[in-house]
């Protein structure tokens, strides 16, 4: 019952090369209710939990989310190397911008990425502004830097690259420099997104998914 | 088979530290099938129901939706103090918004509140206007003042706050004057309706979303 | 396996106070998966089906479509009357709008209502017009008069009305004028559809369903 | 777990008037659950997979797809024609737009087709234009000839027709002109793509429903 908000690293007691299997099943049930609300078409997205200071449990690539199981995982270093006994196997194409995060700062455990219809539509539409702003929502307080109603937030969007290597170090210059940062966009490709626990992952996707479907249907209105 | 019509009230010679167990599944089951309907996303909105006349079952802080089972629910007086054996727990940061309509009117015994798309959107597009107003639709008849669709209904619109002793006070005075509101929205935020049952909140609540959406859409046509 | 298609009032040699149990399950599981789509908000719809020459089998009023069972179906004549052993309890209030078409039609046996956000809108948008014109579309050929998507397909809208027996007379001389007639919408209300089986009004609810979606999302398009 | 990757013309060993139950069950499933998501309304649309060199098994005629089994699949030759033990019965009305593409690329193994509300409606807006243009998305990555965004895709778009010969005489010209052709659209209609197992037909058609889901709802933005 519930989602873990046990702090990961105190895995690191553990057999290294074994990936905690409840944490592993519990990421893999939201993974298959997340392809289900549309958040992961064809094989796109991605997801990742840290195993102890220097590896973490990630997606494979290529993998159908729509029957993800805790046997599409693999452990990879802070480098995105396959750790044994995976060495065989691919990983995501996209594991730099998940270790990155769990570089920079040792209080994450969980990345999560979706692909939705919103944040297809809304990266690609405010690409050039270079960010999404939100503000005056309810929702906002679910993102951990607020607690009321009454702030701006703002989503930053990174131009669509194949370049992965170079995305992941932009992408790490904007977090040292603004490292409250919680979520970010990459036109055309998705929502990143992340958190101490699944629970908080949790919490920012789904708050950050509802504010993307209801900003886009704010911009159809007209004013009146 | 069938959602609960008893009077609430009649529990009042039972163990009051007790919730009753039939009632509270019963609603957290509903409130898993609204999650999944997209009306509770990350941790947002709160369940209540009376247990007696001076107290209610309401939902603890911070559960997530997609799993709210009985459990989640705790005891709490008309003032939203725990009671116990709950002393240590903390209810929804919004009980006082269920606790004023325990308290003005005996006849409530069940109050939902929502967080939907289309709540947040219209209650933010019609705040200047205080009201969204809705006429000639059939399903206005699923509210109990209505015996025909051809009626104007007002649902009142509330700025969003983050002083909840303030919002439940201003909605009094509302609810004093105008005894036969049966549903209200707060600016950003979502839908809060109720009932003698649970099956009355469940029917108000899904006509007024089904309305909401059906609003929505409409505002988007061309006038021909 | 598959929805039945026989002759219903074969069943006509049967104990006749008694509602065919296989038949009843059948379209009470299509019951809830409609509502699943957002079809029955609140309490609204209703369903029926043919049981012999002078009766059919028609939802009780204010049923949750949800959880809708085969024990949410009376027997009434076609007059609406409850028969034996339903006399105390009350059909739904549009119980005539099903009646005239067993009358009038010995073939139908199915009759079926929806409540859409689709049909909800669009029948109030096009009441002045009189009819919502469809054509074109592959999906037409679902309907039993056409075997191409080249043709012109008109769907009749009436004015709504709580006066249910003036508007099934209303309907009654549309259908004798039109007797190929196999759906009609009401303004602000929804779809009455029916067919010679629960398949054939299953597809008949199907089609114009994802028509009128269709139709409404074609307008918000801009010429081009 | 997972689908099929399995050469499927290494089934020529087996008894020829077999259709492979494994891989029948699996696409039945998918059926089933695409028709879940709004892809196959009443009993619209069709799907095959290669049992040998010359044969096919293909849905049966008028099925409804949300009760789709690997019973409701039949054996024809690449003429379309009905293959024992199955002479009495009737394949798809659009068995010849699946034959064509066995017969012209023996790599293929799987057709599917769905008649969606995106797939309805942008098949009709660009009917004139003759097909429909998709670029930056980094969903494209999920077709086979694409390893970047940063691609223009052609979607081709046919005139609707109900006379399917000379239908899947004109795909096959454009097939053999464009022969990396893996989709196309018919006006007022849907959709049809294929691939060399489960697994990529299904990753195909969800990329594209996807993309095809977010270019209408990108129509419906201003420019800014």
């Amino acid at each position: 019952m519930g989602f873990s908000l046990r702090p990961f690293h105190l895995f690191s007691c553990y057999d290294m090369s074994i990936i905690p299997k409840e944490t592993a099943e519990q990421l893999a049930q939201l993974i298959r209710a997340w392809n289900a609300k549309g958040f992961s078409p064809a094989t796109s997205t991605n997801y990742s939990f840290r195993v102890g200071a220097d590896r973490l449990a990630i997606s494979k690539s290529g993998r159908d989310k729509s029957q993800f199981s805790a046997q599409d995982f693999m452990l990879v270093d802070l480098k995105g190397r396959a750790l044994p006994p995976f060495e065989g196997e691919r990983s995501s194409a996209e594991t730099l911008l998940h270790t990155v995060l769990y570089e920079e700062n040792e209080a994450i455990n969980v990345v999560v990425h979706t692909h939705s219809i919103y944040g297809t539509l809304l990266s690609d539409y405010y690409l050039k502004q270079g960010n999404l702003r939100l503000s005056q929502y309810e929702l906002l307080k679910a993102l951990p830097q607020f607690d009321s109603h009454e702030v701006d937030f703002e989503l930053p969007i990174f131009p669509n690259t194949q370049d992965i290597e170079q995305l992941s170090e932009d992408f790490r210059q904007l977090y040292l420099a603004q490292p409250t940062t919680i979520a970010y966009l990459i036109a055309g490709h998705g929502l990143y997104t992340w958190g101490k626990s699944i629970a908080e992952a949790k919490r920012h996707l789904e708050a950050l998914e509802f504010l993307l479907e209801v900003h886009y249907k704010k911009l159809l209105l007209a004013p009146h």
